[in-house]
C-alpha cells in the first residue's frame, strides 16, 4: 500500500504527488499553513485524501495554539479553520472534515484546552483511519458491477494516492481484481496536472494490475470500438440531486458513455457527498493558474504570451450517471432520494 | 504568411514543424527518400500538406531518375511513388497527389524522359499553388456559417502549417476575422503532438486572432457552459457518405457538440474526399509509436514501462456533421450525393 499521508512524530508527511512518479519524496508539514499550501499546490490531491489532510493539519494547528483559556483557543481553531477553509474550493471532504473538527470543539463544551486537543487528535486519527476502511467498503459494493474480462477506463487519479489508501474508483478495481477478476485498467493521462499518466498508470503497475495509458482525446474513440465495458471515476463534490464535480474531463467522459452506451458509475465516500448543494450548478469550479495549461511538467508547451483557460473541475450531471458507489452502497436514481437516506444511515 | 513548404533551387524546404513554436528551423530535402521520411516522422503533417510535400518529393524523384529511356523512367518513378504511398496510411491527400503525378505520366505517352521531368515538375508546381488558392476558397465558402462574435473551436491543426498556406479550418477563421467578424478561437492542445497548443496558437498569435488554449479535456466543459458557438476541423480522409477521418480526439468533440447543440463543420479540399472508401470503417487509421503517448515533447510523463495506445485518427460518423466546407461550397446531408456531385463538378 502506498502511503499517501501520515503522521510522524508530531508532524504530518506527505508523499509529494507533484513529483511521482520519477521522485518519491516527502513533504514534513509543522504548521497548518505548511498543510494549506501543500493541498493548494497540489502536493497532496484528491478529495478523500484533501480530507484527510485537512484533519491532520487542524489537530497540527490545535496542537500549537498555546493559550489554555479555551475560548482564546477556540478563537484560534476558529480561525485556522477558516483558513484551511480557503485552500482549495471544490472538493466537499475539505469542508467535511473542518466541521468534523470544529463539531469536537461543541461537543466537549466542559472540556480543557489540553483535553480538546487530544480529542481534536484522535478525531483525526480516526478520519485518517476511517478513510481506508470506507474505500474497502465501497470496493466491496462496487465490485459487483464489474464485469469478468471488462477493460475499465478512469479518468485522473481515484485511487490509493486521493484517498488514505486503497482508492475510490481504483478501490472498485483493486476489489474486482482481489476477487480474481480479469480485467484491465484504461488511463486518461488527464491533462494539465497529469494524474493519470504520473499516479494512476504508477499505482496499478505497482499492483500489477493490468493499465494501458492513453490521451484524455482518445476515450471517445476506443469506446466507439467497443474497447471499454465500464467507466468509474471519483468524485470531488456530490450536489444533493446527484450532480457531481470531479477532475476537468469527467463530463465529456460521460457524455461519450452515453452516446456509446457504457456504463459510468461514480465512487465516492458519503463525506463527498454535500446535501446542503442543490445542484451541481451551486458547486464552486475552482480556475487554476493557465500556466498549468501552457506547460506540462514546468516545460513550455505553447508560445510564450499566449492566453489559456485553466477549470480544474466540471460538472456531470445526474442523467450521464449509472450509480454513485459509496460505503454504505450503490446509490441509484433518483439520487435526491438514496443520497439522502445513506447520509441519514451514515449519520 | 507562414511558409509551410517551398522550393529552393532544386530541393524540396519545410519548415520543421516539430521544433515549433519554440525554433523556427528548417529540413531540406534532397531525395524523394528524405521527403518520405520528413512526413512520416511528421516534420509536415496535415493532409493538404502532406499532399503537397509528396507531389513535390515525386518531381524531385522523376528529376533524379538517369535514364533517358521512357520505359525505364516509368518503372523507377512507379517505384518511388508506391514508396511515398507508405510514408502514412490516412490521409486521403498522399494517395491523390500521388495520382495525379502518375497521370502525368498516362497522359502524356509521346513525352520523353526530359519532357516527362518537366510536366511532373509543373504539376506539382500546381498542386503547392492551387492548394493555397483552394484554402481561400474554403474561407470564402466557410465564413458565412461563423457567427460575429462567436467562439470557435478547433481541434488540432487545420491552419497554415497544414497546407501550401491559410489553412482549411484556421481558413475558415481567417476569412471571417478578414471579414471583420469580432471572433475568438478556442484551440485543443491536441495531445500526444500538441499541433494545437504548438502550431494552432503560434500561428493565430502571428496573424494577432485572438485565441485561448485550452487542453483536450475542456473543450465538452465549455461548450456545456456555452462559451462555444462553432465547431470547425479539418480532415485527412472523407469518405463517400461523409464519415471523417481526423486527428484523435476530433470524435469526442463532435459528440460533445450534438450532446450541447453547437455546430460542428469540417473544413476541407475535395482531394481529401475519397470516394473509393464508402464508410469511415474503411478508413485506415494508423497506430503511432506509443512513445509518443508516455512522453510529452520527449520527456516522461508516466513511469517507465507502463503501455500506452497511439491512435493518431479517430472516424466522426456523418450524422454528427452540420456540413463539410470545400472549395466549391458546403456539402450538406445526405453526402453521398452532395460530394460526389461536387467531386463530379471538380474533375
Amino acid at each position: 500500500m502506498i502511503p499517501t499521508i501520515a503522521w510522524q512524530d508530531d508532524y504530518v508527511v506527505m508523499i509529494d504527488q507533484r513529483k511521482l512518479p520519477f521522485k518519491e519524496s516527502y513533504v514534513v508539514c509543522k504548521t497548518p499553513a505548511q498543510v494549506i499550501s501543500a493541498i493548494r499546490n497540489m502536493v497532496i490531491r484528491g478529495a478523500p485524501a484533501i480530507g484527510v489532510a485537512a484533519a491532520m493539519g487542524l489537530a497540527l494547528g490545535a496542537h500549537r495554539i498555546k493559550s489554555q483559556n479555551r475560548s482564546v483557543f477556540e478563537r484560534r481553531f476558529r480561525q485556522i479553520c477558516e483558513q484551511m477553509g480557503c485552500a482549495r474550493p471544490t472538493a466537499s471532504n475539505l469542508f467535511w472534515a473542518i466541521e468534523s473538527m470544529q463539531q469536537v470543539v461543541t461537543d466537549n463544551p466542559q472540556a480543557s484546552v489540553e483535553e480538546l486537543k487530544q480529542l481534536i487528535r484522535k478525531k483525526a486519527d480516526e478520519v485518517l483511519a476511517e478513510d481506508q476502511a470506507i474505500n474497502q467498503a465501497i470496493g466491496h459494493h462496487g465490485q459487483v458491477v464489474v464485469p469478468d474480462g471488462a477493460t475499465v477506463l478512469t479518468h485522473c487519479n481515484a485511487g490509493a494516492l486521493a484517498t488514505a489508501g486503497y482508492g475510490t474508483a481504483l478501490g472498485v478495481v483493486r476489489a474486482a481484481w482481489e476477487a480474481g477478476k480479469n480485467i484491465q485498467v484504461l488511463a486518461d493521462e488527464t491533462r494539465p496536472f497529469l494524474q493519470g499518466s504520473r499516479l494512476t498508470a504508477w499505482e496499478l503497475q505497482q499492483d500489477n494490475i493490468p493499465v494501458t495509458l492513453i490521451t484524455d482525446n482518445m476515450a471517445g474513440y476506443l469506446m466507439s470500438q467497443g474497447r471499454v465495458q465500464l467507466i468509474v471515476v471519483g468524485a470531488d463534490r456530490v450536489a444533493a440531486n446527484g450532480d457531481v464535480a470531479n477532475k476537468i474531463g469527467t463530463y465529456s467522459v460521460a457524455v461519450l458513455a452515453k452516446e456509446n452506451k457504457v456504463p459510468f458509475y461514480v465512487a465516492a465516500p458519503l463525506s463527498t457527498v454535500d446535501l446542503s448543494v442543490a445542484t451541481g450548478k451551486d458547486i464552486p469550479i475552482e480556475e487554476r493558474d493557465p500556466k498549468e495549461v501552457t506547460h506540462s511538467m514546468g516545460r513550455a508547451i505553447a508560445p510564450h504570451g499566449v492566453s489559456a483557460w485553466n477549470p480544474a473541475f466540471d460538472v456531470t450531471p445526474n442523467r450521464l450517471i449509472h450509480g454513485i458507489i459509496t460505503e454504505k452502497g450503490i446509490a441509484r436514481k433518483p439520487y435526491k432520494k438514496s443520497l439522502k437516506a445513506m447520509k441519514t444511515q451514515s449519520a
